[in-house]
């Protein structure tokens, strides 16, 4: 068995997959991606995440581990002789996790409800979302302390549990008409974000805003019982 | 401004709550413990955790640390003299943080959703509850290797998620007439329940089954629009 064998299974349009590809760059170790279909899960995924059935899964050595923040965590932990991804300090990084848990379980939960909310409904689940993008920019300007991510100078955790979220912004924003990230409100975040998606580590694993604009058709119109297109 | 000013603003009832009180106890870390009341929210409560407005918050030399697990992982990282509560291998602790995640997000939300649930989707939850034990159970084996607890020879993190959960898993028990942690069917949770229970470091904050019951009904009660109780 080779050692550090490494496998990333997952599929383009998932934030969630981004994270440990990201965080697998930034270590600079190499990695095979086996994309799964959107329609059916192969055996070694159902295999590996056995309780949830769901990518990403890191398969290190034939050890799989689940759970996108989880693995970015094991990355940082095991690759240690790369750039640090969480920050050194406890309190620091009790305040990265708390910031990336808020990402998953309210901020983007809002942006998620919004799909197929409608009317009043609709208002108060974009009303989350600003209003989480403002809690954002404060946050931004408090763990950045001036520099280019939250993570200081380089990438770090909570970069990675937002920033993978940004190709969805943006079409949130085309698909609702709206500016979410905008200079006047949260200029600390435009400028983040422009700097996350140019960055070596992201660029090659963020999807096209474009293209992942029609796959969000497309599994709007599989949530109204469309047939899926033919390609 | 003394050096380890440690409070925990937490409430008897919440399993969260348990959770740094457990850490704290395992690293003999000294705290105060500043009881919120049940129908409104202290001020200094709002300020720590504005965000997300709950318990448990941990405020360490003035600076609050909230979300229960991640408090627990901020005191292992702090006071590194008292005994480990993360596994220290990077696999472990994935597996750890992965069963600890699945425990909260799946498992105790389930739980929870049987206590306003009637006919068949009570009966999912409760399904749902009976094989997230089962699962537990294995991973139980796995994780503690013939050893008292999920962490080997002491309570670790994923004994304080699971076990912070053990007098709500009682009260759900009489309250549904049920047996859930069953010598037949989970013989090595029974085992680790009565250990857990048992250890010095949880004893003193672990609610007593009959008191919760009672707060339960009265929790059930408030839930159905009914005044609560004068005392």
């Amino acid at each position: 068995m080779a050692k550090n064998d490494v496998k990333v299974l997952g599929a383009w349009p998932s934030p969630y997959v981004m994270r440990p590809r990201i965080a697998l760059n930034i270590k600079s170790v190499n990695y095979e991606f086996l994309e799964e279909k959107f329609d059916s899960k192969s055996e070694l995924l159902l295999q590996s995440n056995p309780v949830h059935k769901k990518v990403p899964v890191l398969i290190h050595d034939d050890k799989p581990i689940c759970e996108s923040m989880i693995i970015v965590e094991y990355i940082d932990e095991v690759w240690t002789s790369g750039p640090s991804i969480l920050p050194s300090d406890p309190y620091d990084r009790a305040i990265h996790r708390f910031w990336a848990a808020y990402v998953d379980e309210k901020w983007f939960a809002a942006m998620k409800g919004l799909r197929s909310a409608q009317g009043e409904e609709r208002k108060a689940f974009l009303d989350r979302v600003i209003e989480g993008l403002a809690l954002l920019e404060e946050a931004f300007g408090k763990c950045s302390k001036g520099k280019a991510f939250f993570g200081g100078d380089r990438i770090g955790l909570l970069d990675i549990a937002f920033g993978s979220f940004l190709a969805w912004l943006k079409v949130t924003e085309k698909v609702n008409g709206v500016k979410l990230l905008d200079e006047a409100k949260t200029p600390g975040l435009v400028k983040w974000a422009e700097r996350f998606c140019a960055d070596a580590a992201v660029k090659s694993v963020m999807p096209e805003t474009e293209k992942l604009l029609e796959f969000s058709k497309f599994l709007a119109a599989k949530m109204k019982g469309a047939p899926p297109p033919k390609n």
